[in-house]
């Protein structure tokens, strides 16, 4: 078995990687060639979380195991803590061992990257970003590559948290600016990376021709934006069974606002089998629920990665 | 983190050590104090089996993840694959990746002889093993240790794959015989252990009072004794829900034989919240469907023995 130690990660793998390993699970899953299998999601109590998402593709079986830890951020490590597990799918043999924590940040930022390439209006120039946890500034750094924004603007509950985002905007030579929601009606891509009961971002924030990912909700119960907008927007996910159940398009969906019908995987934008953006007026919206073949695209190109530069640790197993 | 591979198993854990750590387990699984999670098992194509068992106990967090891989025998390597991953429960950080092959084989025999040393009648002195595959001799090892048989009698569809059973039973200083299926009403416990699509033990082939530990069904459609005989014994499994959904009462249950309600958990009986045998006539049946906490537990105590002697391998992750 080969171990790829997450102080490794950040030297092998950024934005670029990881959107293209990304782009090419989309497409697979909606060729049929990769599937996932189902997500295993248990709360341990004292506000942990933890499990598992697995899947099989063609370069990949495995599995991403881990969660949330609230009392990390104490001990000085982070909260999310996950390690992606492959196997060999013609003998099942443990192949590699790879720290997931930044991975997971790269896969979530590059899947809302992928998106905004795909269904945001070419001539975009206003980002918007509402959140600013930990994965705003990797969503920040994704997105700034697939259009040539010329400006950011932001909203977080807390704004003196906006600080770190600020300064990844002006280090990618972005203006930045913190606003109120209302401001968003300027932003022609929004993306939002919130950990909310209740939506902050609401329809009369968004305007026409607006490409939204909602990438902070998944699980039941969390929620980003006013339900209505997914009712007015056309809605794509990476897994249509999680957007309906635990995604952002559950309280829609719920509220018999969204068919679930009319939920389009992104995948099938991506090999042309279904539509994207119709209208340079209609508002797109991607439901990002994270799935474990995104976890183990990744894992697997910084696997190949850290072999052809002789970086990955041989351990017996 | 730490490894402790395959090759190191054999040396750190017997089957002592495995009847020790799996009794605690069905202790705490009955008393609330640990909890399997939703299994995920998947049919990769070809005959490839791969899934996840996992759940948290007072000691451990973790998953065992693998599966079966036809193909490798002619590679040389064992069908059976698998690998532990133990987790830090407080903070989610690896703590351990440990060889899962020899393992589950020990925990699978050792659930089996935690049934018959609570539930076969004390004085119990032939043993009937139904099957002659790898698990067969650790069924028949596990056995040994909690009743003193004076007798071994097996039954295998192939007859002649019975050798290796019968040096088994010569190590231990046990008289082996091969027996048509008829022949098993010798037997005071018996241990099956086939993977099979239709029962060969019948009914008919079982003395009152018998002690039965059905230990190959884990799978929708497998089947090893008749549906009547869980019909007319007092049932006990490790796992009440898989139990009834892919174990060996999977069939009684359908067939209206045998009512889900009075299956119990061997835990329960473990703890003095239910009783076990009721009088010396009565047959006993043990459905094993094997569940996560039983590797964990395994895992955790061979992982403890590796520290204590200094061989579990300090891996960065």
């Amino acid at each position: 078995m080969l171990v790829v130690p997450e102080r490794l990660i950040a030297g092998l793998m950024g934005p670029d990687e990881a959107f293209e390993a990304v782009a090419e699970v989309f497409r697979q899953t909606a060729g049929g060639a990769a599937r996932n299998f189902p997500v295993v999601r248990e709360a341990l109590g004292g506000g942990r979380q933890y499990g598992f998402k697995s899947g099989m593709g063609p370069g990949a079986l495995g599995v991403k195991a881990g969660g949330y830890f609230p009392g990390n951020a104490a001990r000085g490590i982070t909260n999310h803590q996950s390690v992606v597990t492959l196997f060999d799918p013609e003998t099942g043999r443990p192949e590699a061992m790879i720290g997931g924590n930044l991975l997971t940040a790269l896969r979530t930022a590059a899947a809302a990257a992928v998106s905004i390439d795909a269904l945001a209006r070419p001539g975009a120039r206003v980002l918007g970003i509402v959140g600013a946890g930990h994965q705003a500034a990797f969503q920040l750094r994704a997105a700034a590559r697939v259009r040539r924004f010329e400006r950011v603007i932001a909203w977080n509950r807390t704004p003196e948290r906006l600080a770190g985002l600020a300064a990844v905007a002006e280090e990618l030579g972005l203006p930045f600016e913190a606003v109120p929601l209302a401001g968003m009606r300027e932003a022609e891509v929004i993306v939002t990376i919130t950990s909310s009961p209740a939506y902050a971002l609401a329809a009369a924030h968004v305007s026409p021709g607006t490409h939204l990912a909602c990438m902070g909700t998944d699980t039941i119960g969390k929620q980003e934006v006013e339900p209505a907008l997914l009712g007015a927007a056309r809605v794509f996910t990476d897994e249509p069974a999680q957007s309906v159940t635990l995604g952002e398009a559950q309280h829609a969906v719920a509220q018999g606002l969204l068919d679930p019908a009319r939920i389009v995987p992104l995948g099938a934008v991506l090999t042309g089998e279904a539509p994207g953006r119709e209208d340079p007026d209609q508002i797109t919206l991607y439901d990002g629920t994270g799935v474990g073949l995104q976890d183990l695209a990744v894992a697997a190109r910084v696997l190949a990665l850290a072999k052809a530069r002789g970086l990955a640790i041989p351990v017996e197993i």
